[in-house]
């Protein structure tokens, strides 16, 4: 009877954590997609991206899944989602274009880390009603991150607007329903 | 009178954002900072987080000053403090030294946002009396950027080891007192 206490009492310890081992592990892809930015391997950049957006997904269904929510857990997620939505696609962008532009190029793509940061920042502290105040930084994330596919075929000045309007979009008022 | 009280009202909605425009002006040179290390101009990485720290410590003097701490403000401290010294650092120890050693290198510099992140969520949801619990992400955050500087002189497994430590230190629960 105590052995299956303790089993209950530690499984339930272990689920609690499966939400925020996911959220380290977008955390973990998101600085990955970084180093490999350095690297100029972009194409495993874009998708390092991708599978910590995975990640972000899961450790959100886990948490309910598992009614685990806790605020170490919102915190843990604003810090991962800067990292793998804010900063590396922003580096994977400059990388791909905005250097082309100079110091005007690295100011947007600081600009957009800053307006998600924002966005996160108030976020965090106020209450949802099924829905979303601003465009979500994740979804930002892996529109910049989707779009360096398109270096290419499109101007380039048109990834400097893309890069600017989802900085705007991020820190906007609109409402943007959850799903 | 009117105009008094609309001059006194305005002043004190600036003063409440002096404090976060100072935070996000660490956000933008801490993110200036991976910038030129991508551009492998580790010199200039260095001082820019070095800047940082600087307005690290004014945004929290800022805010105490004009006794206008905030949730906001406490958020956006901490996204700042990610990038300024969790990602910069590692990125800039990671160019410097860490890449010499390949996967491994990149997993040392994973652990240190990593645990970064865990030490930021942590201080978040924790009252604080006097103390931190934890080597605060600033303080190793300084200490890695400027052991870059002695890359020249020491064996590179060193900087191997003090990423681990640093990272250790910041989720161990050990107390450091506040300055």
């Amino acid at each position: 009877m105590f052995l299956l206490q303790r089993l209950d009492s530690s499984f339930r310890k272990i689920k609690g954590q499966i939400a925020n081992a996911l959220t380290l592990i977008n955390l973990g892809f998101g600085a990955l997609a970084i180093i490999y930015v350095f690297h100029d391997q972009l194409r495993v950049g874009l998708l390092l991206i991708a599978i910590a957006a995975v990640f972000d997904r899961l450790d959100g269904a886990a948490a309910r899944k598992f009614n685990t929510t806790s605020e170490l857990g919102k915190q843990l997620d604003s810090l991962s989602d800067i990292i793998s939505f804010g900063v590396a696609p922003a580096m994977l962008m400059y990388q791909a274009v905005l250097y082309e532009f100079g110091v005007t190029g690295a100011i947007f793509a600081i600009i957009y880390i800053m307006c998600g940061a924002l966005r996160l920042a108030r976020f965090n502290i106020t209450e949802s009603h099924g829905y979303y105040v601003g465009l979500p930084i994740t979804a930002a994330g892996c529109i910049l991150t989707f779009l360096t596919l398109f270096v290419n075929y499109m101007p380039l000045y048109v990834f400097m607007f893309v890069t600017i309007g989802l900085s705007l979009l991020m820190v906007s008022p609109f409402r943007v329903r959850k799903i």
